[in-house]
């Protein structure tokens, strides 16, 4: 197996084009994609793939247009931001029992936030799909570490081989995503306890470090549908534990959760073996830590700009 | 005086326009600056304003094309880089001479490098000239602190009121452009005693932390021409220092160096106090150690990616 540059991987991540490198090329894949829209709201909400939005079950609340290649969500008699989420998630139940899309399957029962062009929540979505509406997502990704004599160690957990998604790669000490309604620290304290065991005092010491974002597009390891479009930003905390502190499973995220020195991070992220983010959320944390530095790396400054993408949607 | 908000500091900063925000605001501005690219270099190098392009006192080293709005450097006989440098270099003396520009008055004397899609160095350029052709120009930004028991203090200079570039405002520890031939962190340690007094066993403490890129247009507090391009990429260096190390000025950039509190830096952002650039680095500073967090600041992830702007020109 060949090994994989830094560049690599997060050419693996942010793998959506940029206009800018290739206004061409880039033309050529946006046009395999349909806009996602709200009536009533100015912005391109999510790119769709085109046989995504061209499969979908439309009702009279959908709007379906070939030439604009746009996929127009406009709820009649909705006029508040709760009827727009009930209708859309009584029509995305509807659309998971027709069975049309694998990631369905995957229900979550979670709703996912949507902005507006002024950073207000226009809607709600059931988390399985959000995905296929190539909606923005947002999530918290923490790195626990511990400073040792023989020099820095991550904790670093290996997804369970039951999960719907990337089973058996290796994670982040603590990830999850950030649901409607809640804030970023608050998720982080309650994924620390539920996928790590950690308990809300030492979870409280975690910092705020800055932001991951990058534009996916997801291929078979995800599970369901590929090539749909997965715009993220991560919240990114740094947690430095001291050593008697173990972080354990907590729930069936993680099958164990493994004292790692920064060469073998480095080793496993080259052979692959990390989650395609978790391993972008490292890259950044060995920037940040020194660990990685312009005159170890050729590709830096590309590599740390693109960690930080500016998404071509509005965010929160 | 309006107090500044960070994305205030940051929309200062960072000033050109993104393409995905607003296709036709940024096609009306770009429509304003001319393309600067060399013969046998398949990029543009630089955005020209317009009227500084055409106020260029050609020979036939060059050629403006008013159509495709670009300005081409072609150096006859010249094969070589040291070939181009020396044609370039000869030119620009000559435009010196006939005073044309203002911001040449600021002669340097100092070769900045110019690279082409491939990474590879296709030019050098006196630095006072960078800003004509707007070209990407490289630097080293360092925060040095000191955590005391009333927390964390950084030193900030002020820089003289001789500078011919931002006299008077308050700037980052250390920085420094990046000449040919120079690598980041060897043109920090030698920064760190011109402009610090700091010593090399010390200099060599600081850490790698990540970059800072951004596409600045210059105003009057620049100095000569107003409305050039500068887009900049800054190497991003921490040094904690202990109490008893005091940075002294050691050339005439800096007429003092003071330690202020997170609060009194802040309260000098706030009143517009820092030369823009050095502003935006305290901002990336204040996220990386978690003084700013995602529940203090609404704009958080609009600001942490417009602090690693992915440029549109190549890159070192």
């Amino acid at each position: 197996m060949s090994r994989k540059t830094t560049l690599d991987l997060v050419n693996e991540c942010d793998n959506f084009p940029y206009r800018y490198d290739d206004p061409e090329a880039y033309d050529g894949v946006r046009s395999g994609y349909f806009s996602f829209m709200l009536a009533g709201c100015n912005a391109t909400l999510g790119y769709m793939k085109a046989d995504i939005a061209q499969k979908m079950p439309l009702t009279d609340d959908w709007k379906l247009n070939e030439d604009t290649k746009t996929l127009l969500f406009q709820p009649r008699n909705a006029n508040t931001l709760e009827d727009r989420n009930a209708v859309l998630a009584e029509y995305l139940q509807e659309v998971r029992k027709k069975q049309v899309f694998k990631v369905l399957s995957g229900w979550r029962n979670e709703l996912y936030p949507i902005y507006g062009p002024n950073r207000e929540l226009v809607l709600s979505m059931e988390r399985s799909a959000s995905a296929l509406f190539g909606i923005v997502t947002y999530g918290v990704h923490m790195t626990a570490y511990v400073e040792t004599n023989e020099g820095m160690k991550l904790w670093t957990p290996r997804r369970a081989e039951t999960k719907q998604t990337y089973p058996g790669m290796m994670d982040n000490t603590v990830a999850g995503g950030l649901a409607t309604g809640e804030e970023p620290f608050g998720c982080l304290i309650r994924e620390c306890e539920e996928e790590a065991s950690l308990p809300e005092h030492i979870a409280q010491q975690a910092k705020a470090c800055g932001m991951l974002t990058y534009f996916h597009v997801r291929d078979a390891r995800a599970g369901g549908e590929t090539g749909l479009c997965q715009p993220e930003c991560q919240y990114i905390y740094d947690l430095k534990l001291p050593a008697d502190v173990i972080p354990q499973p907590g729930d069936d995220e993680a099958v164990d959760f493994r004292l790692l020195s920064v060469g073998e991070v480095r080793e496993a992220l080259a052979a692959g073996k990390f989650k395609p983010n978790c391993a972008l959320l490292l890259v950044e944390f060995f920037v940040r830590h020194g660990l990685l530095t312009p005159e170890d790396e050729l590709d830096y400054i590309q590599i740390v700009s693109r960690l930080h993408r500016k998404l071509e949607f509005p965010t929160r």
